[in-house]
């Protein structure tokens, strides 16, 4: 499978996030990249290329115009009075207050962040946009006609709303993608995301829209994060009543209830008959995976990438999360090899 | 003044707390309270005396049921996980996201509270319960006929909503003590909150009723923490519209603008006719403070005294902010001396 991927992505590299109670190096990495561009070399997938540059028009028909210049904007802000570490939010709305932004840097970066993981430093905006434009330039290729192309997004972007970044990503990545296959000869879009954490970002963006099917398999957010978004009832709103679906899984998932829960989800892509699929692909469901709980082997991502090369739609694969650096590139190269064999 | 404190306060002591970007030792310790004890004594202010235990009753007159239990029991919680570090929380709800409360400890975190600078850890509940046994305490003595009484509330409460804990606050005391005086003899009773930081979890317990006229002079919302409450157009709603006035005052105030500020807030107070004034003291506005921009000097608090004895109301002084610890003690024997040099 074509991959697409820009060095540029390489350039956002945290130093630490707090994360239960401690700064500890961001488990967010560029490593994670690298690894797995290693392996798609190694087992010669595909060619690797890098995306043109789209400017800021597809970024802007998913996020905000001032959330946008924030991101690009922040660290300066910020490094003019913390040189010596990377912009983190420490505080944040609560229930009763306004919807306001305040001037402060310390009151915006909480005014549009959902955790405190994920850092803004000198490079983050480069990496994102050049991660954003690896999306749009794979979704370039599949709307010309390729049945798959994968993009390397990293940092991901399924957390990340209209105006808040959280979970390591800033752009939705998926999001402008299938905004933009919409804007070309697309009427409908399916967007499936098998991340071990729930897209809650990819499903308030589209929640009260019917053009796009977001259906997402994932942990239990009572249990994992993201925790306010991602449970069963959660079907969509005014015009998107419908086109919303939550399969959460409890801890300790392994393949057996996993597929089913996959079956169930390409069951209901297939119904809605989308013109292209966008898929945001976490191997944080690997057993190994150090924030995750549930027990996927590596064998099993061939059996996933072999559902979703079935389903028989043009398919765009993004990538979102998956901490186990050891085996990252060995699963998504699983993925993606399955997928081609079973098409 | 007599005042009231109970040694229980003191055993709250986080060892860090999350605040731009750094986890730093906590602003908010024990020592604060400490010094402006022997403050106290050395200027032989008054009597200070232990406060009765009250149980929970008063407490769950403004806090809901599930949220104490919650400061009950989080760390406990947290600690079979993290034995090494206090209880801090590093993700929260995101705009769109679902008002739910999650099972996780994590998420619960994020869910009850307003910024990752206030940590739990196992003694926080016995000393936030503690600090409102003083301000209750205090409260029944001025009920009973004191013309003012002082409750050296540690850890402070003027960030604590119903439901939310932050800005080192957990139990919002000058709340519990309003209300406790509306349940006795009271009809109407005012807060004056003249912390650094606005006083948001005064403001939203009591935004939409008529029988509590909160009036708070703080920093500019739009620059200093909280941040997203406390702008000068927040006037209350509902049957409470009328009953808030924010004074919002720009960083490097001294005492000539903060004293015209002081005398708006008591003539909307005296216009209300309170049956007691409840004041949120935090000196925090101290020119020395290293976490604020008022340029308030030693001098300044005998005067701002003096204007709340002037004032002539019955009234119940708690402890809120401040964190020059060397001066702590200083500047709040100069606001008690100079409130009784007033009357």
């Amino acid at each position: 499978m074509l991959t697409v991927f820009s060095n540029d992505q390489l350039l956002h590299e945290g130093k630490s996030e707090f994360h239960r109670g401690q700064l500890l190096p961001c488990f967010e990495s560029p490593k994670r990249a690298e690894l797995i561009l290693a392996e798609l070399q190694a087992n010669k997938s595909g060619d690797i290329i890098a995306p043109d540059r789209f400017g800021l028009e597809p970024v802007l028909r998913i996020h905000d115009a001032a959330y946008v210049e924030f991101l690009q904007t922040a660290f300066d802000r910020w490094h003019t009075i913390h040189p010596d570490c990377d912009a983190l939010p420490h505080t944040w709305n609560m229930r009763g207050a306004r919807d306001i932004l305040p001037n402060n840097i310390y009151g915006q970066l909480g005014y549009y962040s959902c955790d405190a993981s994920t850092p803004i430093m000198a490079h983050t905006w480069q990496a994102a946009k050049a991660s954003a434009d690896a999306a749009i330039m794979a979704q370039r290729l599949v709307m010309q006609g390729h049945r798959s192309a994968f993009a390397l997004t990293r940092p991901p972007g399924h957390h990340a709303t209209s105006n808040v970044y959280g979970g390591y990503c800033y752009l939705n990545n998926a999001a402008i993608a299938a905004q933009a296959f919409l804007d070309g000869d697309a009427k409908q879009v399916a967007i499936l995301d098998i991340d071990y954490h729930h897209g809650n970002g990819t499903q308030i963006i589209f929640e009260d829209r019917n053009d796009v099917l977001v259906v997402s398999i994932h942990a239990n957010p009572a249990e994992a994060y993201p925790y306010f978004l991602g449970y069963a009832d959660e079907t969509g709103t005014g015009a998107g009543k419908g086109y919303n679906l939550n399969l959460p899984l409890p801890d300790g998932t392994d393949w057996n209830s996993y597929q089913g829960a996959l079956e169930t989800a390409l069951a209901a892509i297939s119904r809605f008959t989308p013109d292209y699929l966008v898929v945001s692909l976490g191997v944080d469901t690997y057993a190994g995976d150090p924030i995750s709980s549930f027990k996927l082997s590596s064998n099993d991502f061939s059996k996933l990438g072999h559902h979703l090369g079935k389903a028989d739609f043009p398919t765009l694969i993004l990538m979102e999360g998956g901490y186990a650096v050891d085996n990252i590139g060995c699963n998504v190269v699983k993925v993606l090899t399955g997928f081609e064999d079973a098409i």
